[in-house]
C-alpha cells in the first residue's frame, strides 16, 4: 500500500506536525531560487531521535528526505525535487550553548545565525561566518550549502569553523564527528558541511569562536571604471593590510540599492567597494590611511572613511540591501555565485558586460570581491519566455566564462539544482566519478535530498519550464 | 610469477630509480615513530605520469603502495607495513610558485615546509601551519597526515590552507580537486588531506598565503605550578586578546633541553608557556603588558619579554629543541599526541602524572596548550621488555584519559598504526563504519597505505613486538 510509510511516520509524530495537506506542501515547494516541487509531506521535527526514526522509515521505504531551514537557499538546495518527505527545523527548540573557556559554541540546526553571534556579544566571542542572509538563515542551511560572507575574506567560510556535527545518517543511526567524537584522519565533518544533506541530516554543531577584534574601521572607495575596482582589491590585498571585508558593487547594484532605499551611495559610480578593517585601534587609524592611498594610486576617484558606528553600519546595511534591492526591478531574479581567482576579477567583469549586451539581459553583479567571489544576478520575468531563452543562455555562458578563467561554480550557495549539470566540466569525469562513490557509499539508495549537487546525466540548465 | 609486477615498474622507471636490494629496502622500512617494516620495492618517482602509472600496475597485481617524504613521521604514517612499494618523492624537482596577486603557492609533494615560506618571504606572504620539524618534514607528508604547529593556535592546521589538490586515485587515475578544479559541495579535498595516503597519492598542492604580520612579539611565562600554567593558558585566551602561538613545556622537556643545549630555560621551574603575539607594532606592546598581567594574576611567578628577534629566536628555539633533546634521555621515544579541550589542560596534566607514578616511567610533556593539544612524550629502552610493558600499559591510559575528558587521540601526528587500535573507541561502530565505506568506495582493494588509520578487528596497541 502506497501510503503505508504515511502511516509509519504518523506513529512516530503527533498529527500537528506531520503536514500532508495540499496547502501545506504547497509552502514547503519553494525556496528563494528557481523552480517549484511539491513534496509528498511535511515533517515538522523537534528531536535527534525523531529524525532517525523517520530516516528509517524513509530508508525502508526508499522515500526522498530533503532538510529545510528558513529557505532562503539561492540555490534550490530544500527544493523537494523528488517529492518524498521534507524536514522542516521550525519547530525544534533553539539551543545555542556557548562555551566561553574553550571558545566554543553548540547549535541546533533551526538556529538563525546571526542570533548566534548575539549569544556570543557578551563573552568577547565572534562567530566569523556572516552571509548577507544571517538574520533570515538557519545555521543549518549555512551548514548544508558551506555559506560564506564578506568576512570569509579574512576568516573563512562557514567549514572552517566547524569543530563537529551530530549527523542522521541515511540509514537512520546518530553518529558523532569531530571533535564530538575524537579524531578525525578521514575528515567526514568537512565532508558533510557543504553536502547539502546528500549524505546526511545534521541534527547538531559545535563551531568554533574567535575572540571578537577590538575594534573595526569601515571605509568606502568610489570608481568610475569597474576595472580600476579589480585593480584597487589586487593592490590592496597584497600590501600587507588584511582587510576582514573587501565588497564590490557595480554600478546595477548601486542604482538598485538607491532606487530601493536611499542609503548615501554614489549614484553616478561604475563601482564602489566597501572595506573593513579589524584589530586594533591604533593599527587601524594608520591601516585605513594606507588603503586609501592605495585605492586613490590605482584610480579610485574618492574614499569614504566611517567616522562612528553609525556611519559604518550605513554602508553595511547598503550591501545587505542588494538582493532585496535589485528583487524590485522584475518578478524573476537568478542569483548566480562565480568564483575567479582574483586577478582575473576584471577580466570576469568584462566578459559579464559582454554576456550582459550581447544577449540583452538586466544583470547586475556584486559579491565578496575579496575573494573572488561574484554574484552575477539576472532579472527578468518568467513568465515571458522569450525573455527567459536569453537569460538561460546567458546564465550558461556565464558559467563558462568563470571556468575558462580558472574559476568555479559555487562560492558560497552551493550547487543545488541550478548547477549540477556543469559539475563534470569543472571537475572532470573520473573527479565527479570519486565524489559519486562517496555519495554512493553512504546513500546508496539515493534517498537523501536526490537531484542535488549530481546531475542526472545528460542534464542541462533550465530556466524555461520552471 | 611472483616478480611481474616488478618487472613492469622496471619497464616505466630507470633502474636508478627502482630500488630492490635489501640494504637500499632497509633505508626505507622505518620512520620517526616505532616499529620497522622492510617494501619490496622502493620507487624515486619524478612526475605524476610516473606515480599514475605505478599506481595502475599496483592496482592490477594487488601491491601495497606507501607514499613517504622525509620520514619524519611521529605515528608511523610512511611505514609499508604490509611490503609493497614505497613512493619516494626525494628526487622530484622542487616546485614552489608564489602567485602574488591571488596569494597562493603551488608546491611539489617533495617540498621542505620551511622552504615554502622561505620563497614567500619576498612577496611578504606567509604559510602559516608550522611543524617543529618544518625544516626536515615534506609539505607532501604534512598533507598527509594535516600537520599542526605552534601557530595553529591563530591561523589553523594544513587542511585550512589548502585549495586544491592533484591526486593519483586507487586506479592511478589523475584528478585535480578544489579550486584547481572547481566547486566542490562534497569536499574531497580535505577528505584527502589528513587521510595519510589511503585515499590516493597527491602529486601537488595549491596552498593559501596570508599577508604575512606586520610584526611579533614573543614572551615567556614561568610557573611553580603547572596547574597555574593551565589557568593562564585558559585566562588569556579568554581575554580577548588572540595571540599566534602559545606553548606549554613542563619541567621534564625544560631540564632536558637545559641539558642537551642551554637556551636560558629557567631550569627550576615546573613549567613555561611560551606565547607569540602577532600584528601591528603598537597594538602588541599594549597586549603583551596585558597578557604579562593577566598571567601573573593566575601565579606565573615571572614573565620575559623578548627585546629583540635574537631573543625572541633563543625562545622558539629552544621549543624546537624539546624533541630532539629528549631523544638523548633514553635510545627509544613514544610520542603521543592527544588533544583535549582547552579548559581541561590542568585534569589532562594531574592525569598524566598519575599515570607516570603509578607506571614509573620517564614522561614529559610539552605541546601547543594553546590548542589543548599536548605531546606527551615517553623515553624507555625497547630492549628492556619489562619496562617496554610499563610504557605499554601506561600510554593506553593515557589515550583512554584524553578520551574520557572528550578529547582525541591525535591533533596533529596523524592515527598511522600506533593509535588505530583506539579509532573504535573515539568513534563509535557506526562512526567507524561510515568512514571504512568512504575508504572502501576508493580504494576496494585496501591497496593504498594499508594498515593505516583502521586497525584490523582486535588489534591494540603493542609496543613490546616492535
Amino acid at each position: 500500500m502506497e501510503t503505508r510509510w504515511l502511516e509509519e511516520l504518523a506513529d512516530i509524530l503527533p498529527e500537528n506536525r506531520l503536514l500532508t495537506t495540499l496547502p501545506d506542501r504547497f509552502s514547503y515547494s519553494f525556496d528563494a531560487s528557481f523552480g517549484e516541487f511539491l513534496p509528498e509531506a511535511v515533517v515538522q521535527v523537534m528531536s535527534t531521535e525523531e529524525v532517525a526514526a523517520i530516516i528509517k522509515v524513509a530508508d525502508q521505504y526508499e522515500i526522498p528526505v530533503t532538510p529545510r531551514g528558513q529557505s532562503t537557499s539561492l540555490s534550490g538546495g530544500p527544493l523537494p525535487v523528488q517529492g518524498g518527505i521534507v524536514l522542516d527545523f521550525a519547530l525544534w527548540s533553539q539551543k545555542v550553548e556557548v562555551d566561553e573557556e574553550n571558545r566554543t559554541v553548540t547549535v541546533s540546526p533551526g538556529v538563525l545565525t546571526a542570533d548566534i553571534n548575539q549569544a556570543c556579544e557578551p563573552y568577547g566571542l565572534l562567530y566569523p561566518p556572516d552571509p548577507s542572509s544571517a538574520h533570515v538563515s538557519t545555521i543549518g542551511g549555512n551548514l548544508a550549502e558551506n555559506s560564506g560572507g564578506p568576512r570569509g575574506l579574512k576568516y573563512g567560510v562557514t567549514k572552517n569553523f566547524v569543530l563537529g556535527l551530530e549527523v542522521v545518517t541515511p540509514k537512520g543511526d546518530v553518529i558523532q564527528t569531530g571533535q564530538r567524537a575524537g579524531d578525525e584522519d578521514l575528515d567526514i565533518t568537512t565532508l558533510i558541511v557543504g553536502s547539502e544533506g546528500t549524505l546526511g541530516v545534521i541534527t547538531e554543531a559545535m563551531l568554533k569562536l574567535i575572540p571578537k577584534p577590538q575594534t573595526t574601521k569601515t571605509m568606502m572607495a568610489v570608481f568610475d571604471d569597474i576595472v580600476d575596482a579589480g585593480a584597487a582589491i589586487s593592490k590592496t590585498l597584497t600590501s600587507g593590510i588584511f582587510p576582514s571585508k573587501m565588497e564590490l558593487m557595480d554600478e546595477g547594484s548601486i542604482v538598485a540599492v538607491e532606487n530601493y532605499q536611499p542609503s548615501g551611495l554614489p549614484a553616478d559610480a561604475k563601482a564602489v567597494i566597501l572595506i573593513e578593517l579589524d584589530g586594533h585601534a591604533d593599527a587601524l587609524e594608520e591601516e585605513a590611511e594606507e588603503v586609501s592611498e592605495i585605492v586613490k594610486s590605482v584610480g579610485a576617484r574618492e574614499t569614504k572613511i566611517a567616522e562612528n558606528v553609525r556611519e559604518a553600519e550605513q554602508i553595511w546595511t547598503a550591501r545587505k540591501m542588494v538582493s532585496p534591492a535589485i528583487s524590485q526591478i522584475k518578478p524573476t531574479k537568478i542569483s548566480e555565485d562565480a568564483t575567479v581567482p582574483r586577478s582575473k576579477i576584471p577580466e570576469m567583469m568584462e566578459k559579464l558586460h559582454d554576456i550582459r549586451d550581447r544577449y540583452d539581459i538586466n544583470l547586475v553583479v556584486f559579491g565578496h570581491a575579496g575573494d573572488g567571489n561574484l554574484h552575477p544576478d539576472v532579472l527578468a520575468d518568467k513568465r515571458d519566455s522569450e525573455e527567459m531563452q536569453r537569460v538561460e543562455k546567458a546564465v550558461a555562458e556565464m558559467f563558462t566564462a568563470a571556468i575558462e578563467l580558472g574559476g568555479t561554480l559555487s562560492g558560497e550557495h552551493g550547487i543545488g539544482t541550478m548547477k549540477a549539470p556543469f559539475l563534470e566540466e569543472e571537475l572532470g569525469a573520473e573527479g565527479v566519478e570519486m565524489m559519486k562513490r562517496l555519495k554512493k557509499a553512504w546513500d546508496p539508495k539515493n534517498m537523501m535530498n536526490p537531484g542535488k549537487i549530481f546531475a542526472e546525466s545528460g542534464a542541462k540548465l533550465e530556466l524555461t519550464d520552471g
